[in-house]
């Protein structure tokens, strides 16, 4: 129940102040001006450089999230103490996952619902706030989450929860253009932070982003928008065959037109099973951009139906389909909208293991050869930790799919059932007997039920990873959890769940479910190893202080030693902590940001787990800490 | 628009999971007790002394506010940190006006829609949550607030917006007894905090608590309950001539019956006008106890309707009819249910001032006589500070309406229009010609427009002031605004608001509105004035380290030096600030606490000022403040 305001009595000026409230909480409000410099491309290409800023989700174009600042280090951090705290308000909560941008001493920040709030980074002032007009049948699959905001020129961008996106004045929050891509009603919508990248070859700037949708049997697409205008400058679908565009028209189908890793059927004409129709492959986190090669970098969705019988041939072995181009990562030529590259993490997913998790760029020197490699690591829910060779993946050559780019993959949770690891040769798993829950027997609803681990939520979901070059280490917010896991009938139907899939998440461990993960990626050495009571679903943040910044579901914003693991700093924020860390520095003096509220998939899907975080109040609030001055000469 | 779970696709754990989390949404889930030692009489009787509890709406029977800890103080003050933050959650926010209650490292707070949480003081962890199911036709005048809990023996006590009083468990926050009061569709509602006294004759504990609904032509009532059962002692109306009851039961009418101060009339059968039926004068605030005299004593609400020819005989002088006993301060009984003493601040009432605010107990030394006298003091909304005659008041004798208890009334507010001031030898008002908004010309169906100042919402609304001993200054909350007014025709309609008056609250100056102001309250010597942009909305609290802690509507806690008002300290904690602070020791350390939450009257009434707040976000909060131990040596 909320507050009526029908209920209130009236009065001249109360009808008028009641009709003001509620409009301040529906549309933009500009008491202030935000201000500040428009930002140019090469603010962005130096955005991992610089420490006043924070211009791009994955602060930079390779998204380590590692930050050189260092007057926070890990003899002082324990000294952390709030600045200020900003309530996002509108009686509004659920989950708060976005990772805040900092330009120009304004916070830009975005918040559940489909909001965007910016804040005055010195006192914690809202500057303006925008928020979504959402219609009733959005479908957002995992909460109303909103994941961050991409920068350039005097606008920023967004996505929302109906399929749309939306570029806004920087300095007064207005909307300059909107553009909705998808159909909500359907299925599609958009969580993931936009990315604003360079064609290097046209000079164009361009803003990327992906839509979601997976698990309503939409097909997943990746847009590139003239960051001004909004204008369509191609789509490329996730799913073998199906037709991109360019400028709005049809261009190129995805790899061959005849999807020969789809099973064929008699679904409409198409000659295909109709999970070929509805296939999923959505890039609903955010790209990275390999600026050498011009490449961008993005993961791609679990396919749909999440029941792998409906993407196999009758009778046939599931592991001779592989629903490309689903469940990897992909590489995509802007001036195209062409993939050159792919690699598929989980090859005709029968896990919902998906491969949208963020691909971190970096190089590292070749023990053999000592020359410096470009890779890409990965992260996936199917719980290995992916080093693929950026410069096979990127090469303009005949072949999409490049199973032979891996050239590591290492277990980052203990436990996995499903595969005993990965044939580096052919660079595919090696699966394990049974553990592709078998399809109902004839004339039952329900398949066997089998234990998997990791669970479809992933060793690790979305909350992205961070890459320290000092330590040469990954931090990734793993998870060490279980689930039973069975078939269903499913037959696709517009808007409905299209899973085929039942489950109940479930306790690995007794002690901890949130594992904070330090790994070497090349010998996949864990080097230490940080437990958390509840799951861990926020992003972390290293920096050449030699720390590790992260939040629990518990309502800690944490700090720990990026070497040893050793907790040295926390805070409680009151609600859980699902978000990205930032920091930044103002006036010489370096902070920590974070949003805090509790919300996103743990809480809609996590069975026993769900039932741990019961008592974990909502909340949406954005904190920033600093050393006080009090104590940072101590 | 709220997140609709039916969108959320299916599967065994995740329906099991959605109705878990909404479950958790509502009902009290007790992961943890909160365990702790009963409360007695004796540890209510010296909450004002005992620096490890506050067990008391006021922190004392006097409701003082005054604390004798100084552990925090002028010199290190500025040090103060957040320890942490709660969220009070479930995507419901608006006002949060209630203080703490601080027990056995437990606190019991209340929030908006009638909620109460039980935080493990040291680690802001949740320990229990009560949300009350509320219907949906409630009719709070003022916001979905709430102001507070009170604790007895293993109990916590609270009002809930459907005119009910609760007792949970305080170890495990689970429904003892649940006692509804009035008919909240005829706008009985509770937001004020009970009370628990000790009947000196008796000696029943007894839990005290009033009504609220003077907008909608209720009749204001005071209850006694048993705090084991909840069971009702006695209630006492606090319109003239109106049937009081003892164990349910009629006992005696409330002064004359015959009601003399109201107007006589024709209204269904009673012989007077139809106001007299639905007369107002709630007693929403929380009393307080004068325990030589076993007396409550305790603020009624404005008569209602606002129209104060509808309380006046026709062709009469408004200031011939007194619409007793509303708008003043009563003093009860606890042994009988009987007035015994009732002071009016505004005689028959033409501008809604009310009288509910708090009377806070002191003594004084009388410069004439040297003698310690015992008084009361009240910060009106009609902008004067009242010092009355405890001992006069609480006599029992045959008068009830002592006019001439009055020691003095001195405008804490300036510019006041409506009155020159009180004549202290008959303690009634020196009345301006033309501020009693004239009726509507015959024909007409509103009246002329006047200026008022201050306006309805009062030099000081609710937010409860503090006094400090060792200053002899009261610490007063005020706002400095004004009021179009103007009077309209009205007909009671159960249910509806009973108001007969328009008005549009504007500024009175350009540079604030809120005002903390330090009083002298027998030379009416205003020492220092720290003024705000923003209404004032939150109550004070002082210590004997020198400070005055309290809270402001664009979202700082702030403290002053109590002697001079220099302001020493302010955090941001992102959302308006309308609470109560209050402040306890625990294991040798000094705390402050405090909730956030922007909302109450002044964003639903406030006209211009309305306007003035919208750019504050809502929130739902507590917070705890310390000096951090690596600065408290310094």
């Amino acid at each position: 129940m909320k507050y009526n305001s029908k209920t209130i009595m009236t009065g001249k000026s109360l009808t008028a102040g009641i009709g003001a409230l509620a409009l301040s909480l529906v549309v933009g409000i500009a008491p202030a001006s935000a201000g500040g410099k428009s930002v140019t491309w090469d603010d962005l290409l130096n955005d991992h450089k610089t420490n006043d800023d924070i211009l791009s989700y994955g602060a930079g174009l390779k998204a380590q999230r590692y930050s050189t600042l260092d007057q926070i280090n890990t003899s002082n951090v324990g000294k952390m103490k709030p600045k200020w705290s900003f309530s996002f308000g509108d009686e509004k909560q659920r989950g708060q996952e976005a990772q805040a941008l900092v330009h120009d001493g304004v916070i830009y920040m975005t918040a559940s619902y489909s909001r965007m709030f910016a804040i005055d980074a010195k006192t914690g002032k809202k500057l303006w706030q925008y928020s979504a007009r959402l219609p009733k049948d959005i479908r957002p699959c995992c909460d109303v989450v909103n994941r961050g905001a991409a920068i350039y020129g005097d606008l920023v961008y967004m996505g929302l929860l109906d399929a749309s996106v939306v570029a806004l004045n920087k300095n007064t929050g207005k909307v300059v253009w909107k553009k909705k891509f998808g159909d909500h009603a359907a299925g599609y919508t958009m969580t993931g932070a936009p990315f604003i990248i360079k064609d290097q070859k046209t000079g164009k700037i361009m803003l990327i982003h992906g839509s979601s949708g997976d698990e309503f049997g939409v097909i997943g697409r990746l847009y590139a928008r003239d960051p001004n205008t909004g204008e369509e400058l191609w789509m490329r679908p996730f799913v073998e065959g199906h037709m991109g565009t360019v400028a709005g028209k049809k261009s190129t189908p995805t790899g061959d037109p005849k999807a020969p890793s789809w099973p064929p059927g008699n679904y409409k004409d198409t000659g295909k099973k109709e999970s070929w129709s509805h296939g999923g492959g959505a890039p609903w986190q955010t790209a990275t951009f390999d600026i050498e090669t011009n490449t961008i970098v993005i993961g791609t969705g679990n396919p749909a139906p999440w029941n792998t019988w409906k993407r196999t041939k009758d009778g046939d072995d599931p592991r001779n389909w592989e629903s490309l181009y689903t469940s990897g990562q992909a590489y995509v030529d802007p001036s195209t909208g062409e993939m050159v590259g792919f690699f598929q993490h989980t090859p005709n997913d029968a896990w919902d293991f998906s491969g949208n998790n963020e691909i971190v760029l970096f190089e590292y020197k070749d023990p053999k050869t000592g020359k410096l490699r470009k890779a890409g690591a990965h992260a996936d829910r199917n719980g290995f930790l992916f080093v693929t060779d950026r410069e096979k993946l990127t090469k303009r050559d005949d072949k999409i799919n490049k199973p032979t780019s891996l050239i590591a993959a290492h277990p980052f949770v203990p436990g996995i059932t499903w595969a005993k690891g990965f044939d580096l040769k052919t660079g595919k798993p090696i699966e394990v007997e049974g553990q592709r829950p078998p399809k109902p027997e004839a004339g039952k609803k329900k398949g066997k039920m089998i234990q998997v681990t990791p669970n479809f939520l992933g060793g690790k979901n979305w909350n992205p990873m961070s890459y320290n070059p000092e330590t040469g280490l990954f931090y990734i917010g793993a998870n060490h959890w279980s689930e039973d896991y069975w078939t269903e009938n499913i037959t696709y139907k517009k808007g409905a769940a299209y899973l085929g899939q039942g489950f109940r998440i479930k306790r690995q461990f007794d002690t901890h479910v949130g594992a904070l993960t330090a790994i070497e990626p090349l010998s996949g050495k864990i080097v230490w190893t940080a437990k958390e009571k509840l799951p861990l679903w926020s992003g972390t943040l290293t920096t050449k202080g030699g720390l590790v910044f992260t939040g629990t579901s518990d309502g800690y914003v944490k700090a720990f030693d990026a070497k040893n693991g050793k907790e040295l700093w926390k805070f409680q924020t009151g609600s859980g902590v699902v978000s990205i860390p930032v920091t930044w520095e103002m006036d010489g003096k370096q902070y920590i940001g974070m949003g805090s509220g509790y919300g996103g998939a743990v809480p809609l899907w996590g069975g026993d787990i769900a039932e741990l975080t019961k008592p974990v109040s909502q909340g949406g609030s954005f904190w920033v800490f600093e050393i006080p001055k009090e104590v940072a000469s101590k």
